[in-house]
């Protein structure tokens, strides 16, 4: 991975937050407790992280007070918490680079272009940054982004194309079905590619992926992608070899690979911070990596003790705010106040008539 | 203070909780995901301790997932979560005696005669136990259990007696307005002594004593109390000394002191275990004491970053758990579990159709 150059001016920002998910919302949250302002930055499209990617609506027992609660509903209560201290969300993107500047700082580039100059830097970054699941085949990522898209393209660029959607489960299902019956922008032709007809989706897509197919809207190949026929510059085909072991061409204009998402910790590995079996060393006073200003909270750290659980990411979180207060406001102390007492924290929190 | 002498045979279980606050509730909850059970003893007769002695309908703001919640509904919410691991519960006592046995187990001792042996001990005890303001007159407590109460005493012992109450709060008042309606056991006369003539209390409880000082049925005198008269082994009278600066005697057979509650460390300094400005230092692997098998989270406890905060304490007291497990079942480990997907928690916390 390379750092790239930056292509908008730098935001200046007492504080980065990497990743949006529970533990991330929450340092988003004692990070305003201390009056600090903060810019969040996660490489799925919304808010939540692994327990909304992974299970949304899963029961989830042990976070202290709620006596069940689902992933997702963690996380919209958290979003509620978060409000008063409006957070700058930049959603979509990979963090890429992380670099010390001569003044303390620290220089953020994420794929977008976004460019980030920051006092502090959170990585709340969970088993990583969740990204598509891409297709194995040697060579074919010469045609990204022009015939080959992982996870979301443009509408308009499938208009009057054979598309090819390859994967089982209801990312791919759902993927197809949409552009099957898309009015607006339609491809000429849409093809469902996977290795068998079975399929793990909710019974209402499958049922609507049914209907598509016996409606000859949707076709269906079954096998798995083992090469593909270039024409110039261009892709012409996939080989696909059938449950039967032969190998045939699939022609195309365009290949959407929807096989879901895997978290990867990606460029983090190599930002020069001390690592323990993947994962950010801390200290247990400040939660504070190998650098100072940049701090590592929830499951991505590792201490004596740690356990991966979101109510331990909420402690590290809370004492890391502590601990970069001084690092951004050196000459503004803040005394240590309870927000059932405190008339600055109600100011803060946006509570002016607290029951 | 002294170990008293067990009165009752002991008591053998795995883990003692010392205090029954939101930490100390916690600490049952994860200590029953580690198929621990706990006795738990607090000096409160109920549960809660500080958030709902102190603050219980002031709203705490830095809960995560609770954007607002006073300190009774978390302390409702906590003792929902603790249900299914049905702690035995040892309230209005105070554990005075804590001992090594030879065999690395504790012997613990309270007020009312309880006698514990237990392999793991968690101190929770917050800013220590919440014992009975005491008014500060040399001698008096000669009378203690007899003539002078504090908080709380039998009514049969009030009955047909000349009881005088002293405080200006709350308790004070409320507990006068019992004894001056009290239909079973009245007293014969019922007096209200304080520095002066102004209360702190509920507009209800106010407008009650009100009344019932217009119709006569409840006395008030203002004063402090600076000595008082023995009769042989009895005391027959208070030296009260008046706004004025007069002192005169309140002749009385019973003393009822309503001053509140303060918290008092009491006797964990004296159990031998590492001390740092009255807090149990701890290690953060563990939360362990200096003593193996005694834990101490929440606010009684110290270490680097320490932050007196409840979310702090939960993270402590889950460490803790896990930390006592294999000192509890060396020969059953518990591999690391979800308690969204694993069938063992789920059947703990008496959830079988998870949803």
């Amino acid at each position: 991975m390379t750092a790239p150059t930056p292509t908008s001016p730098a935001l200046e920002t007492d504080a980065v937050v990497i990743g949006a998910g529970p533990v991330g919302l929450w340092q988003v949250f004692e990070l305003g407790l201390q009056d600090i302002r903060t810019h969040v930055i996660d490489a799925l499209p919304q808010i939540g992280g692994q327990p909304v990617e992974l299970y949304g609506d899963k029961p989830i027992y042990d976070i202290p007070g709620l006596p069940v609660c689902s992933g997702r509903e963690l996380v919209e209560r958290l979003m509620r918490q978060v409000e008063p201290f409006q957070p700058q969300l930049h959603l979509g993107q990979l963090v890429r680079s992380l670099a010390a500047e001569g003044d303390g700082r620290w220089r953020l580039g994420t794929d977008r272009g976004l460019n980030l100059l920051a006092r502090t830097v959170f990585i709340a970054a969970g088993v990583g940054a969740f990204q598509p699941k891409r297709l194995k085949v040697a060579g074919l990522e010469a045609f990204e982004q022009r015939q080959l898209f992982h996870g979301t393209a443009e509408p308009a660029r499938f208009a009057g194309q054979r598309v090819v959607v390859v994967g089982g489960e209801d990312s791919a299902l759902e993927g197809a079905s949409r552009l099957a019956t898309a009015h607006q922008d339609a491809p000429a032709q849409v093809t469902l590619l996977h290795r068998r007809d079975a399929f793990q989706a909710a019974p209402d897509t499958l049922a609507r992926v049914r209907e598509l197919r016996e409606a000859g809207r949707l076709g269906f190949v079954p096998g798995q992608v083992t090469g593909f026929t270039p024409s110039g510059e261009r892709l012409s085909a996939l080989q696909v070899m059938g449950p039967d072991g032969e190998t045939a061409p699939l022609p195309l204009d365009i290949l959407l690979v929807l096989q879901g998402l895997s978290p990867k910790l990606g460029p983090i590995a190599d930002w020069q911070l001390a690592l323990e079996r993947k994962q950010l060393v801390v200290d247990t006073e400040k939660f504070q990596t190998s650098q100072p200003g940049i701090f590592a909270v929830g499951d991505v750290n590792t201490y004596p003790g740690k356990k991966k659980l979101i109510l331990s990411g909420f402690h590290e979180a809370t004492l890391a705010a502590y601990a970069a207060q001084p690092l951004v406001a050196p000459d503004k102390p803040l005394p240590f106040q309870y927000t059932t007492s405190s008339s600055r924290l109600h100011r803060a929190l946006g509570v002016d008539n607290p029951r």
